[in-house]
C-alpha cells in the first residue's frame, strides 16, 4: 500500500491535492503525518524528511522501493498505476486541457498563493476583504480562476471541472478552501463550484480533520494571533 | 504539424525547454515567434496571445483544434502523441523519478531563477560571481542541482539523466546555459553534464539562434547595458 507524507492539514495545501486524489479516489493509502514544526535545517520535520527525499519537503509518495515526490508527478504516477480510476479525463483533448491548467496551478496564482495562505479552520474574512481591496494580483488570480472554472462547467457539463472528478479537482480543492477561508467574491457559477468541491467526501474528509488538528503555528498564521 | 509559440530565444526559458524537447526528438514542428516587447496589458506581446490562450504566456502548443499550454503539460501532451519517440523513460521507476525531477523545476529553484534569469548570448561571469557570493539561496539551487544530477547519471550510467534524451534534459537546458552564463561553480560530473547537454544539436540549433537574434531588451538584462 502508498504511503503518501503530508503536513499539517490545516496549512498544507500541497498536501491536500496528492491526499484528496487518492481519497477521493478510493484508492487506499497509508498517511504518514509530518508536523511542521519549522522548515529551518534543525528541524524534526526537515530531519524526517532527509532520508527520504532530497527536497526535504511534503507531499511525498512512497510505493515499495520508489519516491516520488512533487505533487504533480505524484499524480501522474498514480494515474498511470490504477488506470481504472480514471484521475485524468479519458478523451485526449480534456486530458490535455486538464494538465494545462493544472501545470498552471502547479507553478501560477502565486499572488493568491503568497497572500492567502491556506488556512482551513480559519476565518479570515476581513483580512480577505483587505486583501481583495489592496492586491491587484489577487483579484486577477481570482479573476482567471473563476474564468477558467465556469469555462470548463460550460464545455464539459460539470457537476466538477472535467464532468466527473479528476485530478484537475483536487489541484483546485485547496484553493477553493482558501475562498471560504478568506471569503473572496466569485461569479454565481464558479461559487457552486467551489460549494460543489467542498462537498466532495474526499475534500470533507481532510478540511473535517483540519478542524479537529488544533495544532496552530505562528509562522503560517499571518493574519490572526493562534487560538 | 503543432505550432510551438515561443518568445524570444536569448531570453525565454520556458519556451526554450518544449521547443529543444521536439527538436532534439526529431518532431516537425513549426514555431511562431512571438517577440517579448512587454508584458503589460497593451503589449503586442499580451495582444498576440490573448485570443489564443488565457493565461496570455508563452510557451504554447497548437495542435489543430487544440491548444495546450505550460511547459510540463506541453511534454505530456507530446508523449502521449508521439510514443515513438520515447520522451519519458520506459521503465516505471525511471519515469516517476523523471517526472520528480522536472515537477521540482516547474515550481521551484526560485533563487537561481530569479536572481540568473537566462541571457545566452551574455558573459556575465562577473555578475554571476557576486551572485555566488550574496545569494546563499542560489547556493543551495545549484548544490540540489548538481546532486541530483550527479546522483542520476551514476543510477542510469549517463551520458543523459536517465541514459538517452529525455524530457528531464529538455527541463534542465536553460539551466545549462544559466549555469555557463553566469559561470557558476559545478563539480567535475555535473559539469561534464551541462557540457554534454549543450552540444545537443537540439540545445545547440535553440542556443545558435539565440547568438544571431541581437534583440536586446532592457527588462531581461538587470546585469548590464544592452549592446
Amino acid at each position: 500500500m502508498p504511503q503518501l507524507y503530508i503536513g499539517n492539514k490545516n496549512y498544507s495545501s500541497w498536501s491536500m491535492r496528492p491526499w484528496v486524489l487518492l481519497k477521493q479516489a478510493g484508492i487506499p493509502f497509508e498517511e504518514v503525518m509530518v508536523r511542521f514544526d519549522s522548515f529551518n535545517g534543525d528541524s524534526q520535520f526537515k530531519a524526517t524528511l532527509r532520508d527520504l527525499t532530497p527536497t526535504g519537503k511534503v507531499p511525498l509518495l512512497v510505493d515499495g522501493d520508489l519516491t516520488v515526490w512533487d505533487t504533480l508527478a505524484i499524480a501522474e504516477y498514480l494515474a498511470e498505476q490504477y488506470p481504472d480510476k480514471q484521475l485524468w479525463p479519458q478523451d485526449k483533448a480534456a486530458r490535455a486541457r486538464a494538465r494545462s491548467v493544472c501545470a498552471e496551478m502547479h507553478s501560477g496564482f502565486t499572488a493568491l498563493r503568497g497572500n492567502c495562505p491556506m488556512n482551513v479552520e480559519a476565518d479570515l474574512a476581513q483580512a480577505g476583504a483587505l486583501i481583495w481591496r489592496d492586491k491587484a494580483g489577487v483579484r486577477a488570480d481570482v479573476a482567471r480562476l473563476a474564468a477558467m472554472w465556469e469555462g470548463l462547467l460550460d464545455q464539459y457539463g460539470g457537476p466538477l471541472l472535467f464532468g466527473p472528478f479528476s485530478v484537475a479537482d483536487a489541484y483546485f480543492a485547496p484553493v477553493c478552501t482558501r475562498l471560504k477561508t478568506y471569503a473572496l467574491p466569485l461569479p454565481p457559477k464558479a461559487a457552486a463550484y467551489v460549494d460543489r468541491v467542498l462537498a466532495l467526501p474526499g475534500v470533507k474528509a481532510w478540511t473535517d480533520a483540519a478542524l479537529t488538528e488544533k495544532d496552530f503555528l505562528d509562522f503560517e498564521e499571518p493574519y490572526r494571533l493562534t487560538p
